[in-house]
């Protein structure tokens, strides 16, 4: 399927960084979910460049919902989020058309279009299409809240600064959803700012760790074999530009333990079943267990920097230096974020529909 | 789709652990495939259980391959694999039916299924399933072997012991597939062993890092959102039980470093494009570059020790002490390894049929 | 997803005629529903060939359930049904492997598979793997039954002579679904036996149109695009081998009337909205009104028949005269019809399940 | 997947009547394609109400194309068509939002939309959401034809009246595709043009069968089982509005012949292997054998008609009777025409694009 993700809430996201618009198809909606116009311009302007940590591209992001929706709620059939494209540069790209930006899609774009893809500022694969895509994903992320179900990201590392962990995820999802830079103690966030600065002004880029919480999925959620929420979620995750790495819970740290340290014991806790620590983040066996979901990405360091760098023309098929210019964002990770939660929103709104039905997202309780 | 996997090439598992068979059906398969009798039994005696660092039980994995092969060859038609369970000890599981194993899908099974599973040995969560992916996945993997695709996973790291990195990836890859315990030094390889036993011997479990090679993937597979390589690789990986993460290239340690150490620069060898280095594993913008694709798994610690554990009785409600019997592996990573293998073969395949199409697995070039 | 048909429940096909064995798996069940073993008999058995009208095979159909069931209900994992072929006869057709029967499926089974398709008996396109259809049609007949929505289907018409229409769906359905050649009118049943006797006198086949309605669908159920309750149920339907038509309601009657004829008038009977009229087969705009489904196939005559008929050989590609020996039914529409209860039970079903969530088919309201 | 439509090259509808756009997706569309803006335009204008015989709506049908398209050629990401909505006039619609128009999607909308439905001039239901369906056809009709594979439909039947048969396919297709009332005989297409002008003069409308023959389709395409072409076509076909019917040649007719009667026999002819007649309308088995692939659309007398009718008010559940008023056809036959081939090109090419690979339809042999 491509460019569309979710068996039974799905999402088909088009558009060029400098066509008429890009845009996002979500199908699959109930009826009667409220489009909180405020909170969809809340979260794109979270996912909006802004300040010396971001790329000096900066758009209006004036979403429209051309179809879908009526009297401010959804209607149950396809849902079409248009978002004009309106600060391009065109001529910015046309000189280095034919050199491979290292770490970027160019030269893979050109091995799977023949040329034929529109190469300017990136194309279909430019981060402009997450407008789209965080656009929708604010609608999910209203519903879900409604239900019960809210989502948060946190920078858990950057350039080295790690922020401290969640203690108490409730409290925590709420305070991250109304910051601009995403993390849990914002004195290390200062410091990441500070280096992000620095390294900006030298020109480089830098990466980091996002991780997520999802609280109040409900136990029984998920497939045993493939479509695991692991499975699922990740899926729609490496969609994200430059996230290269995801794991659930504490996996690549539970790799050097042994099962006494990482096996979760359940206890009971007021009538519920839970566990005492939560190293599998959430689901055994690929079905969520009722705890909070929790998972990170690894989001590589952003490929555009302005030091000269080796690389090729592919037309002639020759060795090529290339320098770039332009705007671009010396780090991504706090925009990012946003666009992680609204991947997870769809991820898990789906798995939710899949297993409670159409109208569920939509039905008070 | 549940518990089938593929859009043109897909798999479907089913089966229980004290069933009376576990199986697979591979639909979509090219007409005229050699079926390799040889080295499907190898494959499941790699992933069968073996010496001090396995559980004792024992299967023959008699596999039968029931529909779709003819005269020795696929027929184009689905392929339905059977594997007898002939040494289950149904009676081990009954006392304990209600005592969530800690680490285990007993109890998010009892959440999805409401007590209707075969909750005998794992039931469907059973780590035997596997066997009859591996079946599978070795007609797969002979498969591609013969249009010049092939794929190797090592023990990356094991009880705080690393295996060195891939250096001639196409010499290693045959090495490793002869091998049962898969590391490119055997000293360090002999360490790990030595560490599991000495682990085994406390009733306790270990876990790993599998790392993996395909090599002689084409330039231009993959779609640049939602069915990216990482994506539909990691959907398809999250599915092996006990594998909690997945990175492509050095996803995690990309993290701490800066654009400039990170991009992989092209240059021209040979008349071909290359890269550098291969921090991004191969896959640029979702779509492969004709490098290795390269990715890391987290194994968790075998869930299964012989330690008292806390847990609830979720019957009852109340909390509960277990203490496991019976046979189980301290390690599973070893074993794992070849389930990677077969995994990745059906996403590889499924993406390649996807785009080359349905024939093209039997064709000569 | 070639032989796998259903988004949340599926089913997926496999064998051979000749084969060790058909087979089916059922993805997406609700955990807990029964499993009626004397109504899976009896559904098979009146799928079976029995009598003068049919081919003189006989199977004994002697089903398993290998996995997905556990104490007699199911357990919300895949289903897997095995039959064994049993009765085969495979020096009967290696004469004319490469004569191309015509009305039937070898040569484009020849041209598809490249002459690796398991030829005897028809292979995979055997009527035969419709058993394996039946088997697990009629476990989501019952659980349809369970839910208040049964599926009757009577010969329409064949040879020349027409059954009488529906009057009172709820109590004819039950008749229909007790009798071995399902027509609404005995007389006109036995009727067409005799005509079909003539015709297998003279070695020759007849074909007819079997009528089926589904009563107590829920209105509301369906999609204005693409998942149309009919696209959806048609797809489904044109995989039994000869049907080659299929109409929703009074489809080709209605062509050649007004609308004035042809729209069904709604009103309130009893506080329900209903129609006078059913001429659209409950559904309009893709979706269900509450009214019974009413929809036709198109069953061609059988393309087994012992006249010599003029061919190709297509290994040698020059004309051939094929005279057929063997076992043929003259006719297959009173075997069939079990075949399209069956399917339409696996297409409603899906329909639901998609709708009201997995767990929906077991549950007591 | 609810509104999109194929695995491989799939497409998204999205809009209402009374909406800012209609539109559709078209993704897995090779790159390279050329987008011919007249021929789009031409089809736009067949589909486009004129005359006496068509509603007095009229739109311009602006198409855009906003993405996936550059420098006149597809680029292999997803394609996206927006057509303006200007003519609506909502206020026709309000006063009998809640009268179920009979023969209408207006209640089954109102049971599955639960009221949040746009309600206006039919919303998402409207026929006028086809024009984006030919739109995106006329690309796959243009790259199609570039392949040798053209489509074409008849007025078979309307208001009683019979075009003939086709005889010469490829001449008659492009005769057919250049005129706006497409009969073969242009006679009965005059005394159907009167026939439809008097029924719309007593406020009445009716319906018709269309023909169609897709010449060109190489054998060996489709499946044996659910992704037959007769499967995957209808599935499609039954989404436009008032279709209700599709058989696969002489399929209701051939229900009172003969086996000896309609069994296509083989003969050689230039060294191809062809039938000496049609009847199963080049599908046996559910794979296309080489012959025109031919079958006919029941459509039903349009449902709005100007007599008053019985029906309810789904609000006040109460009888009522309704007088329609406002722009309507009395016949959508000769519009819905441009509409079959259209999604004909759609089935067809998904089946194409699976079979040989994503760049197939913009090859050059």
């Amino acid at each position: 399927m491509k460019n569309t993700f979710g068996n039974n809430l799905s999402l088909t996201l088009f558009g060029e960084s400098h066509g008429e618009f890009i845009g996002a198809v979500l199908d699959g909606l109930a009826p009667g979910i409220p489009i909180d116009d405020d909170f969809i311009r809340a979260q794109l302007s979270r996912r909006r460049p802004a300040g010396k940590i971001s790329t000096a591209r900066r758009e209006a992001d004036e979403y429209r919902i051309v179809s879908g929706a009526f009297e401010g709620k959804t209607t149950g059939t396809p849902l079409t989020i248009l978002i004009p494209n309106t600060a391009q540069h065109s001529k910015d790209y046309s000189a280095t058309r034919s050199l491979a930006r290292p770490g970027h899609a160019d030269y893979t774009a050109y091995r799977k279009y023949h040329g034929f893809e529109d190469y300017r500022g990136g194309g279909h694969f430019s981060g402009r299409v997450t407008a789209a895509l965080v656009a929708a994903g604010a609608i999910l992320i209203s519903a879900l809240c409604d239900k019960g179900i809210t989502i948060g990201t946190h920078i858990a590392s950057c350039a080295g600064i790690s922020d401290r962990d969640f203690s108490d995820i409730a409290g925590e999802i709420a305070a991250l959803n109304s910051k601009d830079f995403a993390v849990l103690d914002d004195e290390k966030g200062a410091l990441m700012r500070a280096e992000i600065e620095k390294i900006a002004a030298e020109g480089d880029s830098v990466g980091g760790i996002l991780q997520t919480a999802v609280l109040g999925m409900p136990a029984g959620v998920g497939e045993p074999w493939f479509d695991t929420v692991e499975g699922v979620l990740s899926h729609a995750l490496f969609s994200i530009p430059a996230i290269k790495g995801v794991q659930f819970g504490d996996a690549f740290n539970m790799v050097n333990g042994r099962g006494s340290d990482y096996n979760d014991n359940y206890y009971i806790s007021d009538k519920e079943i839970k566990t005492t620590t939560n190293h599998n983040g959430g689901v055994n066996g690929g079905i969520t267990n009722g705890m909070p979901v929790l998972f990170s990405c690894a989001v590589k360091p952003t490929p555009s920097i302005f030091k000269a760098q080796n690389t090729v023309d592919f037309f002639k098929s020759e060795d090529a230096v290339l320098e770039l210019k332009g705007r671009h964002d010396p780090a991504i990770i706090h925009r990012a974020r946003v666009v992680v939660d609204s991947v997870t929103a769809l991820a898990i709104a789906d798995l939710l529909v899949t297993r409670y039905g159409t109208d569920w997202l939509a039905e008070n309780e």
